[in-house]
């Protein structure tokens, strides 16, 4: 019963073994070998258009340096006022953007409105110097409150992003369970809509270390390995990210991993609402946050189950209210979840 | 015949086996899990002492926030005029220092002496507003002529920066062959001998991406876990770069990869020797930097020989003045190097 | 009818004479000459305690600097929602803290209370890495509704501050005006309450440009000089802002100053609500915040008055909320306010 | 004999009766008011171009944002090593160009050569991420060693940096004082010889705080009222810079304090040598660098004068040693020294 987080799970089988496969040989450092090259062509292949690709080595990396490359001095970066860049990433963003401040947005289940970002856009006026400028704007896919974005929504938020000449940055630390729950193409859930850069995280999906920053226009890139050397972030032998996405894109394994988890998250969802419990938000990919009774929770820990409480802030609305005897979880499934631990879990409510 | 750096190696089997050996099981994330936990003793056992281990990814990340830890406003870093921090890390250190200064000193062999950096000292005096403030001194070890430092030296440069109240930083991305050259402790070779913070490096020596940053007073590491997180430096699955360390240092792999490599270092200068070659600088670790002849520079490459040509500053002395039919090289020897490709190559001289 | 703000009046004659009084004589630059010494001295028997006291160029330097010296990395600053250093100052606190962020806090009549604050800090948690660590609260006195905190609201601030141990900064862009109208000591306003470091404002009282960062415990003030300088704000001739300030603070000028400004700010309100105008909040300082019909307003500027339309936030609370036909307004008295524009002002409405 | 520095004087009676005149009035701040905007024009008519001019608090920050305008993500700037801003502004620029690093270059008389920079800037090939990216060239006129780049030196500088695409950047503390010296038009030792942005000073020659960045291609200077205003360099009465301005350069003002200046420092030059002295290098601008015994020091001393002592670098030549005996001094004019003063200090050697 092991849901504190999904990057508490080790790697899977084939991603071990491509990197056991992969570990010997003399090859360009820094991203110059042959296979470095055949993973970028297969993001491209994934992506159905030419992409520029940079491996870094964590999610928070990933989102820092891609709003790095769009920000501006005084600049705005507005996102969702839970998103994992705003609250989980030691103010990394904000320190290398030099600076730029997060702004954000209200918005239920996790997520934004198109009309709460333009209305939040107006307080940073064109050419208002006191007010700075706008920089970008930023989405989970999936959220933190464990829902999606489907694709009118993110076309929307694109569509006055690009009215205001800023680009849509797609936090995409679990992308692979996104798409698996809206069950559309990378494409379509990317650039077509209008995400300009995304980052691709793979470590939460059977990886050990395989995060990078994709962006959708080669040309927004230029420059960018700059960002990414100033930072740390490049690493010598790429090789061994290559070889992380080289199993990982293999016969779909990413987005199998990514349906296997997304699938044990409903079934501890099903399992919960048949008991009479609820959860505080839409079940649509690996996460469940459920609102047990305190004595359900005492006995799963006795149990054995690992799990985090999670604090719910009040403007979420009367729904949310977690009574005295209650507790909010957050359960978390991954590619290693066995079914006998979801079993387990839902028969002890 | 492939010399052109040690990281384009790929990673040694023992390393390999156990990224494997440790790649499933559920543990706790960013560095809580019981592996982490026993390599970090496994550090103190090494330098008989107590000290602080964070694993970043990359050696320039390793450097770049070991010196921010100790930076300031209008601080001034004193190292050798051609340290990788200086000439090849992109200003890392000084943007993840917010602008600290690096002070490059002169000095032969790759190093710099206690007087060199004494006098430099002298131009940041302490209390003088507009020179700003010494932050730190750093030396590589070994350097990037493929030189060490002695522990005599390295105690005169640690006793006049504690003069001074700044710590001594050693960039260790080649820690193991200056510790196989010098034939001391690990102990010896830092703590004792005065330094303050290590960037100790496994990347080159045998490992896909194994970076810690060690500190041998744990106190001067209060606050670094934030300077970590907010550039993207906390791996979620540290327990990746753990499994490497532990076969990196089971049975004294690490030492062994180092002295083999040191060994085909040597082997490449006496043949070169034996030809009539000569190198710019001591061979003391896992580098040679022949001056040859064009023509057979020319014959290497056409039999497959993989290099890099050198720049040599004028300023090194005339003793290293290459000529118009000469060519500097380096050539970079690792624990995949075998005797065959060494004797190949001075075969072909 | 000049209501814009009150850093477009000019300066005051005592000031001006000033100026000319010390233009002359060769002195030591950078704030070693005699008079800066006096006037630093007069600083310290001002507030009652010897501080320590540093020039800048402007309130957002005071304010960014003076933050700075307290920031961390991934820290946090709190302060109202709608503060100065949060809203109108591009970032500056933001970049010269090296991506500090600015926690804002909701709360009526532009006044945060200690419990808001204290709900605020519970989400950065110490120890967590993730959330990065608390570094300052920020608070102005006056604020940007036109309030003052009393000195009790200041001590339960102070309080909680403390218990976390951060400091408490005063943002003192129109400290005079806030001291007259609380009719306290300086130092019962400052230091005596809890507050460590005022950014303490002359430009908009009466002077052309004199800033100065306030330190009530001078050990906090250590290496300051550093951050100031880096940021270019030492004034080599910092005679001249001696100079303003020699005049300043003779004979109680700042204070008169600033009586009259707020005497000014009193009789518009008091006109405003005689003819049937509401204000947004009370006003307490030299600013003004009248609802008025868009009849009225068009009156007003067809007669020559000078003054911005205000934006109020719907989160304000709905006696707040300003009709399809009324238009919010912020005027802004200073020491060169006549009693004529007033009254002009109040017999158009 | 008052020789410590041009920032010891106080400000002229033009400037100081200007500051009065300007006192009083309602206008807008933040530059919008009529008086700047007439300044603006009239630094236009000067250059015989349109030039975009931005007022901050001091030279430090001119230079720091002149040059983070074109600043870069691993950015080198070269300029001379003994340059201001690489020894005297305390990191100001690498602080806020967000770490670009000044390259130090070696040059006689305190200039570098076209040659020199271009051997420099093949350090920094293009597209070698590791070395990082060249930014800029900055030079100073007149230099710290009180010497002047003539006209086609300036050019040879600017060819260089154009073919790179970098811009020339002159610091301009003393550029009054450069431009007396070379007898051209300003706009022949700025744009017309290539320079793409000034730091404009008139603080040291006869102002009390008046400084400038001039853009001489006004597009150039887009977004860099966001760098102003984030690093707190927007000054609210900006008109109190305007109106020293206006007197400094009405009636050519500055040109007259500029040229008693020099003519000062030549005269004490003259009468240096005319007993014997000799200075370090040639006098140019409005100081003087002479060697003199030690016993002469003492009895200047004894009688008043006021200077600094000068430290001299070993590299710069056989020429410039100074004996046991000797002390190599700094002496500064400016528009306010007598030839009385002069006279005092030649017959006491």
């Amino acid at each position: 019963m092991r849901f504190s987080s999904d990057n508490w799970a080790g790697v899977s089988e084939a991603v071990a073994a491509s990197l056991t496969r992969h570990s010997s040989g003399f090859e360009p450092a820094y991203g110059s070998d042959e296979l470095t090259g055949r993973i970028v062509e297969r993001f491209s292949d994934i992506f159905e258009k030419e992409v520029a690709v940079f491996y870094v080595a964590t999610g928070t990396a990933a989102n820092a340096l891609a709003l790095s490359q769009f920000a501006k001095p005084g600049g705005a970066i507005f996102c969702h006022r839970n998103a994992h860049i705003r609250c989980d990433e030691c103010g990394a963003p904000e320190f290398l953007s030099n600076g730029n401040r997060l702004i954000g947005l209200d918005g239920s289940n996790g997520k934004f409105s198109a009309d709460a970002f333009k209305h939040a856009l107006s307080s940073v006026p064109e050419g208002a110097v006191m007010s700075g400028q706008a920089s970008s704007v930023s989405l989970s896919q999936g959220t933190e409150s464990g829902t999606v974005y489907s694709v009118p929504e993110l076309q929307e938020i694109a569509i006055a992003a690009h009215e205001r000449n800023i680009p849509l940055h797609m936090d995409g630390a679990r992308f692979a369970n996104g798409l698996a729950s809206l069950d559309v193409s990378p494409a379509d859930m990317t650039w077509r809509a209008g995400v300009d850069v995304l980052s691709f995280g793979g470590t939460k999906n059977g990886c050990w270390s395989a995060e990078a920053v994709v962006f959708f226009n080669p040309d927004q890139a230029e420059g960018f390995a700059y960002l990414q050397k100033r930072s740390g972030h490049v690493f010598s032998k790429a090789r061994f990210v290559s070889a992380q996405f080289d199993a990982y894109f293999e016969d779909d394994h990413w987005l199998s991993n990514a349906r296997h988890a997304n699938a044990m998250a409903h079934d501890l969802a099903d399992g919960i609402a048949s008991t009479g419990g609820r959860t505080l938000w839409p079940v649509e990919i690996n996460e469940v946050f459920p609102v047990l009774k305190r004595a359900q929770v005492d006995r799963l820990r006795a149990e054995g189950a690992a799990f985090y409480e999670w604090t719910v802030e009040p403007e979420e609305g009367s729904d949310k209210l977690i009574s005295e005897d209650e507790v909010a979880l957050r359960l978390v499934t991954s590619f290693a979840t066995s079914p006998g631990e979801v079993e387990k879990f839902v028969s002890l409510l």
